[in-house]
């Protein structure tokens, strides 16, 4: 491992088990039964114990959305053409989508992540963080898909914008996706590092009929042969650069980094969640910093899930990626952190004990 | 049926489904594959057709919480004492409570109502809906709960409440109940009316063990008997009179005002449950207002839902009460409303489609 992808897993710790009983004890002194806001209150513990402290008030909130091209998108795994990646990087910055819209609704700063996209918008909104000039993937069917130090350097630019984000003051980042044929490099991710047979993982995506994921299978069976991958090796970073994306791998940056600084991450679907599997096949500890925000359609982020031992808060059967899950997930952390901090214990308002 | 609430039962409509078909195309024009944001969609959907309009902007909530005291809490069916109800309506007013936080949070007008505390507080911020001096029920184990004039009254008193809101701009609803042993009075009301033996109704409520619940499940079926419900007879307000709760009645008004005023109704858990199994017993049509935003651990509570079509956005093991989910879902609503409203459409964005 390099300098600074070393340097940030050496520091992320496991959740704080003492700040979360105290906080557990706090919410037990508030008027109402022990326990009765069930998950809420799961998820309050939760969230101070990454952060190793119980919440002062809420946590100021950012959305990073990467988008990258996939030459895979060649072997026709979407039913949409390889330039809306680059036009829905366009739309992320100029307010039009649908995590741009929720980003304003839940008050969360957004930070537009151009991590390889073919033919990028120039919109002052758009973060590039291309790592040399890899725009696109290798064709994962028939090779790999980038260099190992491209892979590397994307993870340390991801690792690097969360640190940035935590100086800012961020308290919690939800992170989100954007590419073409996306979720097929996210399934061979997956069938690779679970390992897990490409018919147990791969979906539907946008959209695909019975016959397309029948297709898709076959393209994520040949990306992992092509690869010499799902035979038992699982280097997270080694199989990043064969079958992986060049988003995936700025956003597993994100989430060390952001596990690095106690910051937790807030997880969209299945695209953040093959990040979220690399991050924690590179440093187990990490997963402790993450918060499912939703559960994918996609067969394979059932799976990842449960490896990671997340359970997600929503199940609206969200299937867009760019972190709209993730987003739609802020305001139940930020009314969980509320309840801890804002409400009366019955000593205070005089409320009798059971 | 009285003059108000026969008035209001007419003027109860379906969902407009001109309205529905027009929000889902609208839906389908924006930048995303189509349905890909799943049940929040769905839900953009059901509103609009439920206002009669696709929204132009957020819908101004309130949180209308009732709070009522229960006889039946002398047969040992809550492990809290009965002087909390009045102690949490308190709580409520003054800002301490859950619902007080969580309705600040989402930027919701809360409502507390007094629809028949023992020993209610004097404070500004309880609206008293009393009626004929009707303070905690009847213990139901040995006959009825209230006179029906006194249920009648509150459900007027409800839709009266709901009218209002309406009147002062207010698009969507939540409510909420808090009451010592209401989850009892649910129980019965809700065995009364599917109908179903209370073994399948009851739960532990704000916390009983299995021996409770066991006593509970007798009290119930006591309650069936001592006021000859449970076989077949289904009259909504005579059984709401019998064995139900005064902030139930109420509740049930407010269900029914809003429905009559096409404003959709955020249901809570399981006593909100009860109260919106009354209304649609009384006005079918009204089950087409009703947004189910929790599944409580009651196990009555799925039972209500099955009858009445609707799935919860929630599902986080909420047994609290007090419009805590339904003040959760809030968020949800307004960023559906905002997707609707806000995200570009492919044509004005240069997206390509599929």
């Amino acid at each position: 491992m390099s300098g600074a992808l070393e340097e940030a897993v050496s520091r992320i710790r496991p959740p704080d088990e003492e700040v979360r009983r105290r906080t557990a004890l706090l919410l037990d002194a508030k008027t109402k039964p022990p326990g009765s806001l069930g998950r809420l209150e799961d998820l309050a513990c939760r969230v101070a114990a990454i952060r190793g402290e119980i919440p002062a008030g809420a946590l100021s909130p950012a959305i990073v959305v990467a988008a990258a091209d996939h030459g895979v998108a060649i072997e026709g795994v979407s039913p949409y053409p390889q330039e809306v990646t680059g036009q829905m990087l366009a739309n992320f910055a100029t307010g039009g989508a649908a995590v741009s819209v929720l980003a304003r609704d839940a008050g969360a700063r957004l930070v537009v992540v151009d991590a390889g996209v073919l033919s990028p918008p120039v919109l002052d909104g758009v973060r590039s963080e291309v790592v040399e000039e890899a725009r696109g993937t290798g064709n994962i069917a028939l090779g790999p898909a980038m260099a190992l130090r491209v892979a590397v350097g994307l993870i340390e630019g991801g690792i690097s914008l969360a640190q940035e984000l935590a100086d800012d003051g961020i308290g919690i980042v939800s992170v989100g996706d954007m590419g073409i044929a996306n979720t097929t490099a996210a399934s061979a991710v997956c069938g690779a590092l679970l390992p897990a047979d490409p018919s147990l993982v791969c979906g539907p995506g946008t959209g695909l009929d019975e016959r397309g994921v029948a297709r898709k299978v076959e393209v994520v069976r040949r990306a992992l042969d092509a690869n010499d991958l799902g035979k038992g090796s699982i280097d997270p970073i080694a199989t990043l650069a064969s079958v992986g994306g060049l988003e995936i791998a700025f956003l597993t940056g994100v989430i060390l980094g952001a596990a690095s600084r106690r910051v937790p991450v807030l997880l969209d679907g299945f695209v953040t969640g093959a990040a979220a599997l690399v991050a924690a096949t590179i440093a187990p500890a990490s997963a402790g910093a993450m918060v499912a925000a939703t559960r994918s359609p996609e067969p394979g982020h059932s799976l990842v899930l449960d490896r990671l031992g997340l359970e997600p808060l929503l199940d609206l059967g969200l299937r867009l990626g760019e972190a709209s899950g993730a987003a739609l997930a802020l305001p139940l952390v930020r009314a969980a952190i509320a309840i801890l901090t804002d409400m009366a214990t019955f000593e205070a308002a005089g409320v009798s004990r059971a």
